[in-house]
């Protein structure tokens, strides 16, 4: 999938991808492409446990928002996404302080979408994966959607 | 299991569960019994999605660290608790006015503890069940826990 | 959800159940109602390692399969059902002379359907849970189902 | 990870992939190397369903012995490899003659180890990807390991 989303597109994404949670958590995007989302955060006290080690929910919670969005540059725009589910395996502790995740498209689709999450921890020495995710996602009229 | 955790340990794990992004997130306990933990949290602007559902990360966060909590409540005190992974399925969209989980140990164990996690949403006329996760946890002497 | 299938349904769906890879396994039907499925095995020396533990990707099939099953007595005649993705736990390891799938409907639609299956190994002293599964499921009208 | 296993450690875990069960499936072993598994079946008609689909439950249960092989070229001899859990997406049908499964270790370890399988269907024009999983296994002393 080439890197062929028009501006506003890319600038609608862009937007969209941190408000509500995602802002209070604050993730930003950073690179955005068809079937492609990176997105990061600067690790601060709130994101971490007592222990100083980065809460598993701020990990899964950046698999699952970049993993949709990923799916989101691939659909046309009256379309929204929601997740359906997602597995996350944590593969090492994460201290560092930042945190990216590159979330792609594996699975294209009009309707079931599937996105694969990596998420690196920031550390002294370099980037370390700590984070792996599979995603579900399913592709919904936006008309369809309203609490 | 029985009930029979003694008052120190519950109180200890009360303190226990809400501190860094837990706090952050107003998670709060509720219940707490040999292998079980109930939370919740009272949905404020920032748990939600720019369209009004509560986000995911929410959810998932809450089934992940409720479950981690109900494995503590089997522990001895000198063990911690990790994730190792966890699924979620997020089966309705939750709206509501608080989430309240609930967490089981369905498999108890000296190293490798599985919980289920149920997250129910607290709406006009009841609560509905919108996420179940399965969540593996690892139980760790707290000496090898140093980030 | 009831057990209001008609007899000619049902007979359809234990006739159906046990076709290709499933009949293979000799896997067998036991109890249908509208949202459950029962299913069994009696357990033969090819289920087995060769350690004498039946092997994982023997529950794994199980749980699937008849979680699919358990999909499908909720949808009308006209629609398949289809794996979407399944997360199965092993609790412990099984070695007895059978094993029995419960799985339920946890979430019923017309497209996405998530079932649970619990399967449990028959031993001398009663049966015990040694594998629990979420899975995804997806409803599809048969005229698009073409190899 | 090279590929610096001795031939005779590469031996034994080519003919003890294919016992039990995994005989029965008729999986066989392709390429072994440290931190890697790739399998192989013919797709003969028993693992097909009534509609000519490759089964589920063939494609999850090669991704997760191929995985656990994957996993037990990273451990030493005295351990066996056990299976905790494992999620597989399935991709799109597979209907085509053969699969191939590249199993690989994301995360190696003394206890925990956490490999990604990859099972490819092989059609008349090349190989697609069809399944993908997450599997979570564990390393235990042999001694340990009794039915």
């Amino acid at each position: 999938m080439g890197s062929d989303l028009s501006e506003e597109r890319t600038q609608f994404l862009r937007e969209d991808y941190c408000r509500g949670f995602i802002q209070y958590c604050r993730f930003e995007p950073e690179v955005i492409e068809r079937g492609y989302f990176q997105s990061r955060v600067n690790i601060q006290k709130f994101h971490r446990q007592q222990d100083g080690f980065i809460h598993a929910g701020v990990m899964a919670t950046m698999a699952d928002h970049t993993a949709g969005y990923a799916a989101f540059t691939t659909v046309p725009e009256e379309f929204q996404i929601l997740t359906i589910e997602f597995k996350v395996n944590f593969l090492r502790p994460a201290y560092g302080s930042g945190l990216v995740c590159r979330s792609r498209v594996i699975r294209p689709g009009s309707q079931i979408i599937i996105s694969e999450s990596e998420v690196f921890d920031q550390r002294e020495g370099g980037e370390v994966l700590v984070a792996k995710a599979l995603v579900t996602l399913m592709a919904v009229p936006k008309e369809r959607l309203h609490p």
